[in-house]
Parts: C-alpha cells; structure tokens; sequence
C-alpha cells in the first residue's frame, strides 16, 4: 500500500510508463523500488519522476487521506473498477491512432463507497459552469429519471450543471460518485465540501490524485477521461461553444461509451455546444431519462419510444390518410350522406368511397344507419 | 386557359392520370374534350371526374379569380416555376416505392408575382399552428435572416409558425409565397386577408383549387408537397409530436429537398417533433439563418462556421493543450520562475517544460525575462 501511495505521488497520471510495466507484471513495490533507486529497468519512468521522486512521503499522504475518511484502491482491491477502465481504455487502445494519454490510473483515493459496485450501473452527467435555469431544470429531471431507476449518477463535483446532477441523484433516494481533480482531502470548490460529504455517504469521491493535490487546469481535462470511462454513457445537458464539458464527451467517444446531449433553446449561447455535438453525429439526442435508458440500457429496453404516444399521441382522425381524410371531411357532424353524394364530394370514385368508408367505420369514426353515412359510432 | 380552368376544377389533383397524359403530349384542350364528352382515350380521368366533369363553369372560374387580382398558369406559362416543379417530382418518380400522389400540380392560380420567379431561391419555414414565444422568436429570426439575404420564404399562409414566417419576411422587406389550400379568392384563415394582401403585394398566394374551392383536411396534406416542392429545403421551426408540419418535411424528403429542423427546449413539448426528426436523422439540426443558407444554399457557403467562433470562440488559454495547460498554470501571474522550478511544478521532464514554454511565448501568453518565464507578453 505504501508502494502504491508512493507512485500516486510520484507520478502523475496518466503514465504510459507505468502501465507498461504495470501490464508487465511488476508489482508496485519493485517499481517504487526501480524509481527511488533511479534503476534504469523502470524506463520512461525514471524522466517522469525526475523532479519529484526524492520529495514523497507516502505515510504522511495514507495517514491525510485516512484522516478524511478516505483509502487509496488498486488494480487487484476488490473496490477497484476493474470491468469498467479495462473496458473503456481497452477499446481506446485497439482504436488507430489512440491518444496516448487514454491511459488507466494507476490508484484511486476514495471517499465512500466502493467504485466496482456504484460503477457498474452508472452514466455521466456533465455540462457548463454557468447553469441556466433550463440546464438546471434538464439536469435535474435526468438525474433524478436515472436515479429512480437505480442508476449512479456520476460527474465531476463542479459548480453549475455537476452539482445539480450530483444534489438531483441524492435527493432522489440513489446514489452519485464525484471524480475530483485535486487530493482527496481537498473539497474544490470549497462551497461543495458540504456536497461531498453527502456523496461519501450515498456515492464516493474518487480522485487519482495525492492528498494535498491542488485543483489545476490540466487536470480537470485529465479527470474528465475517468468520469467518462467509469460511466456506460456521457450526458452533455447544458454546454456553450467552449465548455469542458464537451472534453469529457470527446473521451467517452474515445473510449467507446454512448455519447448523448440534451437540445435547448437556440435563442441563448447555452446548448450552442450540445446542439454542435448532435449537429455532427458526434452526440445522440436525448430529451429524457427514458431516452438515456433506452440506450444505455440493457439491449432492447423499450423505454423511450412509448413514452410521446402516451403523452401527445395522435388521435384517430389524425391517423388517417390523405383519402381516408377526404372522406371523412365529406362528412359533416350531425348530417347523414349516401356514399354518392359523399363521393362527388370527395372527388373520388364511388367504389373507393365505399371502400374507405369502411376503413373509417371499423376505425370507429363513422357509422352507417340505413343507406346514410354518419360522423360517429352508434350511440 | 378555359381548358386548364375546367381542368382545375374538373380533377383534384395530384392526378397521375391527367399528368400522363400531359406527359405523352397531350393539350389541356384535347383532353378537357376528353372528359367533357367521356372519350375513353382519357383513360383513368373518366372515373376520376365521374362525379364532377359536368358541374363546371371555366368563365366563371377565371372571373372570380381576375375579380381578386389572380391569374392562372398552367406547364409552359413564363410564370410557371418548372424548374423547381421538375426537379423535385422528377426526384420522387426516380425512387424506388415513390409516393402514388408526388405529382406536380397541373395548374396553379396566383395572386401577385411569379412564382418562377419567387421561387428559384426560396426555402420553406413550417410549424405549428400553436406558436410559443420561443417558436415565434426562432420563426422570425430565421425568416428575417433569410429574406435580408434575399431567400424568398416560402409557407402555408397559417396561423402560428406560418404567420410568423411571412409576416418577418416581409418585414424584413423579403419576398414570401402563401400555397394556399384553399380557392385563390378564399381567405382561410379569415383573419389573414391583410396577410394575403400585403403577400401578394410582395411575393405571391398560390393554390391548386379552383375558385371557392374550402379548406379540407385532406388538401392541407396536399398542398403540403407544393410547400416542399416550390422551396430548396424546409425548416421545421417548431412542432410537437403530431404536427403537419412534419408532413411537410416528409414531403421535402420525399423531393429531394433539404430536410432541417430547429431544437428547443426538452422542458415543453412544442419542439418533440423536431427532436424526433433530428434524432432519426431525418432532418438536419439548424440554429440559424446561417446554418440554414450554409445548407441550401450554393455549395461551399461558408457562412455557418464562423458564426459562433466569433460569438464564443476560445481565448488562447482555452486552445492550449494537456501539457501545455500544466506549464501554463505552473506559472502564477505576476512572478517570474526558472524552466527548472516550472518543470518541478507541471511533473514534466525540463527539456520538454522548455519545448512547451517556447509554444506559449509564440502563442503570446508567456515571456521570457533573463532566465525567468513569465505569464504575459512583453509590456
């Protein structure tokens, strides 16, 4: 643990280097060992830890993660999500010209519950800082539409369309993993610390970075790829031209998971990047928790069609034809026709009027009393 | 012209037996006498005007229509919009289980301009009829980017997203075509006789009934093909699940046209059918005037594109990339460091900190003072 520790300090992911070795069979002992002692053995590593592997003290590091309430997982714990980043970083490997960055993390600090568990049922919501009342009022409804069907809402634990993914998913009785881009015992932003203590209780805050690591730039960018790959599908539910949020959709492309946006209004700049995504094919559309089921599900879940025909469904004289219509219009409420009268008028031949005319009584919208034809069933 | 009136009013089209015998060369004359006296070299047209070939008074057609300002034109009259008509049922009779009823029109009556004229750059804008705020804001922005670059628009004289459409292109100081769906000298909806005025004054109203002729149904769908046919594409701007408009997109795929369609928010169902459509793929998502040109207008339009870059376009901080964001951040504003110190800082390797610091000087975002980088450029 301790050699774990060490190398999650020393080297900042994602290390090529160190899978390499890692897939080598190495344990992490002998490849902290290799890097305290600058064996050449350890490759590439000994460049990447050049400035950094005399200044480590992995006690110190498990004893501020401890202290948080927080454990540091491995390849081989049973919490580590094995099924998922094998998964997710196993398709971008096999992919041409893979990124060499679509790289594991080596360890995971977590808060909470296990990430194997929570992970193996879970889709990323993500989107814009600068939430809008409608990317509130999406986000909310998804998160709680996943929620209620015990999926695990993951994203970043950011302001805006994160944390209303993450209070959504809590509030609704299920549960939300946070990837943080800073140490475990680091609440970024600060406001959120409350946030991230529900989510240790009801989820797990996860991060690949050591105690003490400060939130940058750079790596939020890299958080983004772990938030993709521990989820079955990206949401994009409220993002503008330039957002992260966007990043995080490209790596679930990248690591072949489902990669969705939520449409909105094209009178504000605020979907203008989700609509971007749809426009190109890059993102399924998606209105609803239904929608993200129906494809992120399990195969042939048939959520989501139903869904509009019970809400706005056409009435039956909607679902006429052109001619079935012109018939029907032939007919006035409350006046009954012969079928020759309403064949002049319908300017169609008697034999087809007739024909349709049946149509329409056996979908229920005539009647025939006599020779006369009648809007209507037979009271 | 009292042959192509008694033919108009005689047959409701679209009629693929008076369009054959168009075809193999026949007169609008030979074959009114055709009707008139039930030849059986009319063929199917015998039984298509059973019920009607006696009502008809021509004169009388053509004088309702001059007491309202109209004319009518028929194949080979200049103001004929053969192009366009050509092109598009051309399109639907080359494909494969081609619609029995994607015939062109074999006459129109026209109040205003030419529609040969009005019509060689024109693109349709359909909705609903029960227009929201965001469906009218969308509606007459596009219709009034599109008529401030001379785009005709093209519509179905309705109430809500119709309207819209012709009133802001018309505002815009554009031109705009009603197809009616109804006689030329019937103002449906009541409402919009000022409408079809200042239309005809600007644009057009035309239709393929005959005088007095009343709205049905059955010819809404109708008509609905001459809004595709007489446009480059059709934009749906906002319709729920069940909308005409929706038939009218389905015709302008069925011609050969361009199919586009203009998200909204997920939030209420006033945009559910164009969501659909862009989802199935059956319409393109468009935002904007610009997205729409871009898409009918001359190939390689480069209008789209650039938009949004210059509306939200990244700051250069925004385009960097990973590592060049570590080294970036490894800089506070306002103190100098060392390559070494900023290398220790970002966990990359000095050489490849110096090749990364020397793509932000030439970015402008950093400089170099002695042996001290700073954030910025030379003052």
């Amino acid at each position: 643990m301790l050699a774990w520790a060490y190398l999650s300090r020393v080297i900042e992911g994602p290390s090529r280097a160190l899978q390499s070795l890692l897939d080598a069979g190495w344990t992490a002992r002998d490849i902290a060992a290799g890097v305290r002692t600058r064996d050449p053995a350890v490759g590439g590593l000994i460049k990447e830890t050049a400035a950094r592997h005399r200044q480590c003290h992995p006690e110190a590091d498990l004893e501020a993660a401890a202290a948080v309430g927080a454990r540091l997982i491995h390849p081989g714990h049973p919490d580590w999500p094995a099924a998922e980043l094998d998964s997710a970083f196993g398709f971008a490997a096999r992919q041409a010209g893979g990124r060499a960055d679509a790289v594991a993390p080596h360890a995971l600090w977590v808060r909470g519950g296990s990430p194997a568990g929570l992970c193996a049922q879970a889709v990323a919501l993500v989107g814009t800082r600068a939430i809008s009342r409608y990317g509130a009022e999406v986000t909310g409804s998804l998160a709680r539409g996943m929620a209620g069907h015990r999926w695990t809402v993951v994203s970043g634990g950011a302001l805006g369309v994160d944390a209303v993914a993450h209070n959504a998913a809590l509030d609704a009785g299920g549960s939300t993993v946070v990837v943080a881009a800073c140490g475990i015992d680091v609440d970024y932003p600060r406001r959120h610390a409350r946030l991230f203590d529900r989510v240790a209780e009801n989820g797990a805050v996860v991060t690949e970075y050591p105690p003490g690591a400060t939130p940058h730039r750079h790596r939020f960018l890299t958080r983004n790829r772990l938030v993709a790959a521990l989820s079955l599908g990206t949401v994009v539910t409220e993002a503008a031209w330039r957002s992260g949020a966007l990043n995080t959709l490209s790596w679930a492309e990248h690591l072949g998971r489902v990669c969705m946006a939520v449409p909105g209004p094209v009178t504000t700049a605020g979907s203008v990047g989700c609509h971007e995504r749809i426009r190109t094919r890059a993102a399924e559309l998606v209105t609803s928790a239904d929608d993200v089921r129906a494809l992120v599900g399990p195969a042939g879940t048939p959520d989501s069609a139903g869904q509009y025909e019970l809400d706005f469904g056409p009435d039956p004289v909607q679902r006429l034809d052109r001619n079935q219509l012109r018939v029907f219009d032939a007919l006035e409420p409350g006046t009954g026709r012969r079928a020759g009268e309403i064949a002049a008028t319908a300017g169609l031949p008697l034999p087809l009027t007739v024909h349709l005319l049946v149509d329409l009584m056996r979908a229920g919208l005539v009647r025939l009393e006599g020779e006369l034809w009648h809007r209507g069933q037979l009271p």
